[in-house]
């Protein structure tokens, strides 16, 4: 692997490990054995890194939230996408963390996020739009579906930063499968619009992915 | 006014206006006039000045979600609960931006917002219980209605983030006004649960909030 490689990987390991506010460009460089002046040659800042993780976290949601074309899409497309995208967010956890900060800090990844999010929506939309083709959604209103739309992405984009503010009396961590956990609250969102036909099987599918945190919610 | 308040008060302004990571007990010190010895006499170190911050938010999200008793609630107590909560995030709207650094630096307020959370979202079941019962909204099973709630909660504590990393492109400020639309999300969630008596009075109410994010997306 090439060292510039290497350092993107190193880098989102120790953001996700330790929180990106606790690494600098001298821990990635100690952890990878080379010389801060070698990490330098190939970043010049850890916005620069921050940046390139960026770019491989994007072309990972593009690659997921793919429509297949020339048929409609199945029950099995939309848990796809679904497990998909929250174990995306898996692999790159710190990301959300600051978000804010990173795209204050720099203005190509503020102006990229922009358009990313952009697109997200809209592949969202049209999923939600061919889940209706497919007779597995009911038909909606067009703007009623854009803003469906975005409460899938904020209820998607916030479920982590919940787990981990919620969760964790007992010190426990954070799992993979707890953050699978968000795909119960999207389907939430979506049973009052399934079809009769499909009712019965997405509530039995949602089952798999109760969270525990609503468990939890029951003991108060 | 007491020094100690005027700490809390300047650092809430400064941390809004400049993030909180961009700013020391010393620029604090600096902004009050008083010495930084001053300022530690009555705080040791930010997090505890955030802690503070953090006891007054929940005393305000607290007092604006007080349920009524001996009547049932009305869409005007409905209104009345999103728009003050959105107003109280506006208030304290550096505290969201990276709550896990917070928690993860303050034992104490992790336990209480773990706690705040909770007793958040036991509110929120209640009042979609008691919409219930006014016969606003249709009843709905109770596991459900838990999910229901902590989808509300996802959307109204991530929607000020939605703004702030998805707009400004031309440079423009999120307002008061951009955080109050995110009620229109939280109506989406529950418009499929409407009785017919009041479901054209809440749809039409639901357009005063309309997002100029959701504008945005058309013209995708």
């Amino acid at each position: 692997m090439k060292t510039r490689d290497k350092i993107i990987l190193a880098s989102l390991d120790l953001f996700n490990e330790r929180g990106e506010r606790n690494v600098t460009t001298n821990h990635i460089a100690a952890h990878l054995n080379i010389s801060p002046g070698n990490l330098y040659y190939h970043f010049r800042s850890k916005t620069d890194i921050i940046y390139e993780i960026f770019l491989q976290y994007q072309l990972l949601v593009d690659h997921y939230l793919q429509l297949p074309q020339g048929r409609q899409l199945t029950l099995e497309d939309k848990i796809y996408y679904l497990e998909s995208v929250f174990d995306g967010l898996w692999s790159y956890r710190f990301f959300h963390r600051d978000l804010e900060h990173y795209l204050d800090s720099d203005e190509r990844l503020r102006r990229d996020y922009r358009e990313f999010t952009m697109r997200c929506l809209r592949t969202i939309r049209e999923i939600l739009s061919r889940l209706q083709d497919a007779g597995i959604l009911c038909r909606v209103e067009d703007g009623h579906m854009k803003s469906m739309a975005l409460n899938v992405w904020l209820v998607v984009t916030s479920w982590l930063s919940f787990l981990k503010t919620s969760q964790g009396d007992d010190g426990q961590e954070i799992t993979r499968d707890m953050l699978r956990q968000g795909v119960y609250q999207v389907i939430t969102m979506e049973i009052p619009y399934l079809t009769d036909e499909y009712r019965d099987r997405v509530l039995s599918l949602q089952q798999k992915y109760l969270p525990g945190s609503l468990d939890r919610m029951s003991a108060i």
